[in-house]
């Protein structure tokens, strides 16, 4: 083992990254050492490389980012028994504390003090990185390495589509990024009825159509919400699946959304959001449900059982595979919009 | 049988009422004319009379108001089996149209025709009302005819209250309107643990204190959320009961709210609310319900079951009881804000 | 309109069925009268038929049986608002009461005074058949006439399968009977991870296979325990569909099923069924269901939706299309465990 | 701190205990110490003093028995943080393994590899004993050293309670045990409605009646089936919380179960029970829920809350208060069928 390795990181407060040589983390007796095979690039990863409002309250450089990737264990401590050395791994990058009210109601997800390897501590875009035990997930077989490289934002959509009812529901996505065109293919995966998505870009729109939504809306070229209505019968959809954080398309989801509906937000807008509550909640009898992260780990548990019988396509999704020294690149590539998850390989691209 | 009858009407658009004498309604094969013994009074009714902008767009006069009530059945259509003359009876006044979308999933409160007795039809502020035989709610023998009257607002709280789990459970009440009280007790006699009830209202704090919250807080003269943090172990309240439909009380609930916490808004706001969705709903992982009327018919069930164990005290909430004739004075005293249900006798008070 | 139609009946106590001219129903003002198009033989046919023990408390000769169908409204009573003449229909043949406790809290398929049509009334093996109107459901356009005269088994297998979690779940079908069969593919559909099945019959485990089980397990050649705790690591399945009433599969079922699983129970078993409730429920804090019937009407609901967007594939499930007066052969077929569904025409076959 | 301590054993295969001195135990890193308080017998310590077949298949000689305690906490190990030495505390005594299936899907209480504190591990019949800081309960000051030595059966209770609705459900418990017992307090404490209890020993009926129930019935002098079902309009109840174990209550719980009830079983039967899934489970469409221990740790959440409040009365329930010398006596009486929880004192009797 080197002592040293390549790692992409914000080392100072401002706009930017840079590919250091750092030390090869050290690891406690209840911590796995992971040899990174791929990993990807993340919206916060952007944020963080723009120095954003939100990345100056949060991030402390020097910081190694990344936190979706897979790997291979190099080590494992002493105490550690569920993994052991050349296992293939991913893992959940959010620590929680373990004693808070959340934690010991089952929702570590929202622990009160929770900690994000690649944003508070040492992340995966790096030769290797080190996991505490408990969040390291191993790999079922039949899980191809880049789809072991997201994960992370897959969990966020398998959460958010199962977050309720989805078989024979009619469904909305409001903004086909990663996220909103993961959560297209797993819902239709998952039984789901009619989707609708709308976004902006035409680019996305495209991808949207490949990961089988049944209506493709431009919310620029028309009004998305009579189309859905028309669509309906007038009685809206059974869920919103917000990913886009836009107060319109909020607002245009909650007005299409059904009276009993079930609206489950995910995008973060930037700003307060006025609503309709009387028209759009409350007269409704509508369920508004705050989406975080994944749940540790039924989440985990569920993508894999959906991945290994082969139910979800997102093939479509996948961009372009570079080294870490070429990140610069990638991160302009996504900067400027254009969708698809960009796949960066610190020990070398392979197959 | 009388051929005609007093009632309390909206006979003009603009505002006020007037008691009228008019005929005694004739049923179909599928009604049942009840004899009305106590009614109440409703803070809808008090927007009727004073003709504000929804009820210029909803309300066709003539028309009789009324829809909290108790009665007898004087008659039953050639059809009815359910019920017979002389039966005790209350009514679910929300008429569902069968057919829709949301009526063939079991959520006919929120049907998407639904027509309202006392509202878009006549009412029970009168000696005689009639009503389709589906709706009537026979009591049981041990429900006394004062609680019998105020099943429809005490549906709105049971609704509310038991739309999620609430043993255990941290509560929070903003808003002790009649609704809000009968919240407060029926949290108490479901296992909540800790309740917190925020009003400006100084004779409606004393009654929220009767009715057993434990921490009763005047907004205007603290930070009700600061408090209910600092209580909570900073942790906040598992449920939101919302209940007063102002701005400033649903943001101080959501801030209030704990990370995987429940929100169950009944109040009406009268303008769109700026919600935090990052950090009240989607960072908390909250959960937001949109509650209206009353689960038909499960929720009569529920209050039934709890009232005839005697698990719900809502004395305190009573006030005055009056003749027909008298509903100026009523109103008058509801209006200036004076909380507790008055009770309308239309065939003469009883003991 | 003729005054009279054949019908296929039960006339007399004893074992057979005749094909009779009767009268044409007469409807009231709330039913509707059918053109019936397709109909289907169900195993309570063939139970009828053969005049088992349960049909001699039921049935009350003279009856026409038939109780899968699909038609065309030709008459609808004056009441009738939610369909008219011509329109698509296939319909629930269990009536409910409306004022039970069941009935009351929405759970209408459980009803305390429940009738079917076809059984306790006159059914759908005729040229015509008279349904009371709330029961009729319209048929959306995507649906196929011979998928629409197979609804009410459809809507068993999908009330089994959505009574709980599907995606994601591991699942075990034991009985490959059309309600099995049809249940692999709505599992599927809805998504399931991997999918077990177990059946004695050969031809039914072809089908089973057709239908997209990964396992297909003859328990009289292994042991389906076993297979099933090796594939799934030792844990055992998530959910287990009871569709045998067989109580060596049900056991077997239950020692497959994980700690932490649901059973749903739908097969008919003939005698008690000894269970090792310390092993299989208690110890395994394992979820229970006895599933009867489909909900009324969320299930149909929930069907449709899955239809029109041809999520589920029933093709291999269809046999053979006979006329009304060809029924003894098929039902001959069916007695001798030939699975599929035989459709009969009583207005002739078409398309 | 003493190097040795008194602990109550079982030393050898066979009947019987002994109290020994033996070493006090050392901790590691994450565990802590606690001095005991207050423990309490369960029916399984009996079990192990009898050595029945259970015990002989379990128990490994030598081995500290007590799983029903609170105490002080004496040491905490160097990376313990959410307690200290002098905080109050009880414990969860199920180590689950944190990586099987069930842990991953938070369903610790039903592990697969779980080991018990005072069954396969040393437990709190003695001056000290060892827990993993994860299972440490930290107790509300709220709550009192009795109450608080028997969270462990209160949570089997809780657990039982709350595995479904209880507001506004009838209720019967079959058996009355000390969790029996509790289950009336807690589901009347959670708005349950009537509350009928059954039981064969007197003065179990007699406690039964001073925790609330409505209806206790001795099934060796009347038919309960009978009794409820009248009591209930023919209905049935709408929850069943089997504490018996026994097959003839068990099957007398089933018939008195309304369709569409629970029936939650936590009793443990010693022989397999036949029961009729038709009529009883599949025809009812009842949900059955096998319950085993206390949910990790939302039970304790609930607990917790409901006590500190002063929901739940079980002052009925407390015994004697013995020294750990005096066992022998307190095996007996409880071996006898007097009900009540007996304490013991390692440290001493204090108020």
């Amino acid at each position: 083992m080197p002592a040293t390795m390549k790692a992409l990181r914000k080392t100072q407060a401002g706009k930017g990254l840079r590919v250091e040589k750092i030390q090869v983390p050290s690891i406690g007796p209840s911590d796995v050492l992971v040899r990174v095979k791929a990993s990807s690039i993340c919206g916060t990863d952007l944020h963080i490389y723009g120095w954003d409002r939100w990345s100056q309250g949060r991030i402390k450089p020097p910081v190694t980012l990344g936190h979706e990737f897979c790997g291979v264990v190099e080590q494992a401590g002493e105490e550690v028994t569920a993994v052991k050395a050349s296992d293939r791994v991913s893992a959940e990058m959010h620590l929680n504390c373990g004693h808070c009210h959340q934690c010991r109601l089952g929702q570590a997800h929202i622990c009160q003090n929770l900690r994000i390897i690649g944003i508070d501590l040492d992340g995966a875009f790096a030769e290797f990185v080190k996991i505490p035990a408990t969040n390291i997930w191993k790999l079922d077989p039949a899980i191809p390495e880049h789809y072991a490289a997201i994960l992370d934002p897959l969990g966020n959509a398998v959460h958010t589509v199962l977050a309720g009812a989805i078989a024979g529901q009619t469904v909305l996505v409001t903004g086909c990024g990663p996220i909103g065109l993961m959560s297209i293919a797993v819902s239709k995966a998952c039984g789901s009825s009619t989707v609708f998505a709308t976004e902006t870009n035409q680019h996305r729109r495209e991808l949207a159509q490949e990961m089988g939504a049944h209506y493709v809306l431009n919310p620029m070229n028309e009004d998305p919400v009579k189309r859905i209505l028309e669509a309906t019968g007038g009685t809206g959809v059974d869920v919103l699946l917000e990913m886009s954080g836009n107060p319109v398309a909020i607002q245009q989801g909650f007005r299409a959304l059904r009276a009993g509906g079930r609206a489950s937000l995910l995008g973060i807008p930037t700003e307060n959001v006025p609503l309709d509550l009387v028209q759009d909640v409350i007269f409704k009898g509508a369920t508004v449900q705050g989406i975080y992260g994944r749940r540790m780990y039924e989440t985990w548990v569920q993508m894999t059982a959906l991945l290994k019988v082969g139910r979800v396509n997102l093939e479509p999704l996948f961009g372009e595979r570079i080294e870490l020294d070429n990140f610069e690149a990638a991160f302009a590539k996504l900067q400027n919009g254009l969708a698809g998850k960009i796949l960066m390989y610190p020990n070398g691209i392979h197959k």
